[in-house]
């Protein structure tokens, strides 16, 4: 095989109350990429559309996430990546993670697979950390794996693919803002009382048996989260407004995606998510910020080959 | 039916990783008691053995629990109680909750079961409340519920119940030392760090599918504490050394029950629990400090009806 075009989807992290540990995988918002073999011995970004982004691979994500693969693998082999941005920088629905987890995907495949997929986080990881300074998994774990991803821990990093209930759909608003990363770190508190700590992982808990036994109500009473959303949710314009609405028009949840601007509200079938999709862009339309709006199964393979 | 007798088991509180919010079940340690209708319209509790207890109801735990129950269900029935107790008082493995999920769980049953065993849970609650000030439910919705409960929240109060892996087995080591309530909690920070906090519901997270996917490795892998443990362990005799031995036998995970001065180690199979306790015996035998021990099987059903 010499070359390999992909989807690379968008995901969910923070959920609520899982809060650095939680994301899940969306199935119609992603990138497309093209990566191919080359005799350069040499990782070139060879073209970008969708996006003004870095085309030295030394400064592009997907270029330093499938370095540190190479590096691993002891491999020189050379390939061309092409990336078409359909997930916008800084949307807070892991534009950076699709692009670097895409890249080590296709790059494994055309190598003949010498990782797994999950050892592949840990590879896309590099990627985030020239994103974001914070070489995170909770965007990349979900790209790579598909459905919901825990990550248990870093040191040594463990990934879980957790299970996901058929009719689950996310409706993601996009609010076009600009948060700085600089600000939506800085109102979050590095000390949280003990009490609320223990009230954020009992509901975690109680989401995590939720996914198992398809109990779409108690996954909506588990989507709390009163330890980031209360401070970070004041960056997002008519958040509490959005949320209200979401609840009332029978969402199971709401919260924020990844750090923002991006919201989503996770619904129980198409024809709730239709709704509440309809009520959530009646109310922003005319609230003079531009926004887009995308309604999306639980992707449950994550990266997509095409054909 | 007039009179029932029952058995009333031993619970886990605050396992590692779930402090605060999940219990299991103990197979076969645990009290003995004998409910029997009267025609007094009074809670009299008329005979303990093994232990001095209160014996006025206002200050019984099975006693206040009783008139909970009855105050809600609008009832004047009478009833005597026996209450052979075999679990220790200030021993960590749920003495008062055995006690006051039993009674409750009795006089359910003689009056017709006007209440289902969840909602039992915040009768048995008032015991707590009067035994130790906190009317916590993770030692009685275990005993009530059997296997392993989540206590997801108090405001509503939810209680799930998880499943049991059936290999699982509970070594418990009871150091017969009294720690007072008020040293236990004086140890806990009221504030922790968001880091902690995250690596804690990670674990948690991942530890409630363990117990899904029934994954005895991940289980273990999770069994973690860095938020309560290294405080409350101070208080334990040769904490420290214990835990060492457990762990390098081959016990999954090895932690503080309820708080403590009992610990337990959690094993996959009878022989390695047979092993571990041995080993914990051993080590234990000539520290000058009296103890039992105890190996259990989860006790997926909770309380037992004797014939």
């Amino acid at each position: 095989m010499e070359e390999l075009r992909i989807f690379a989807p968008a995901t969910v992290a923070n959920l609520s109350c899982g809060f650095d540990v939680l994301g899940c995988c969306l199935e119609n918002v992603g990138d497309e990429m093209l990566i191919r073999k080359n005799d350069l011995r040499e990782i070139r970004i060879t073209k970008i559309t969708g996006q003004e982004l870095p085309l030295e691979s030394d400064r592009n994500v997907a270029g330093v996430a499938v370095q540190a693969l190479l590096k691993e693998a002891r491999s020189t082999q050379g390939f061309d990546i092409e990336i078409d941005k359909k997930i916008k920088a800084g949307s807070g629905i892991g534009s950076s993670a699709a692009s670097s987890a895409g890249a080590v995907y296709a790059v494994n495949k055309l190598l003949g697979e010498p990782f797994s997929k999950n050892e592949l986080i840990k590879f896309a990881m590099e990627g985030e950390r020239l994103a974001s300074g914070n070489a995170h998994a909770d965007n990349v774990a979900p790209a790579l794996l598909g459905g919901f991803s825990l990550v248990k821990s870093y040191e040594p990093l463990e990934v879980l693919k957790l299970p996901s209930p058929p009719e689950l759909r996310m409706v993601i608003l996009h609010p076009l803002i600009e948060i700085k990363t600089r600000d939506s770190r800085a109102v979050i508190r590095q000390n949280v009382s003990l009490q609320k700590a223990i009230f954020q992982w009992g509901n975690l808990a109680a989401l995590v048996s939720s996914l198992y036994t398809e109990d779409y109500a108690l996954l909506g009473r588990s989507l709390k989260d009163e330890i980031i959303e209360p401070f970070r949710s004041i960056l997002i314009p008519h958040f509490d407004k959005l949320k209200a609405i979401a609840l009332e028009n029978g969402a199971l949840g709401f919260g924020i995606s990844g750090s923002g601007p991006s919201v989503f509200a996770m619904c129980k079938g198409e024809e709730n998510a239709e709704n509440v999709r309809g009520k959530l862009e009646g109310f922003y339309a005319d609230k003079n910020i531009a926004f887009e709006l995308h309604l999306s199964k639980i992707n449950t393979q994550g990266i997509k080959e095409l054909s």
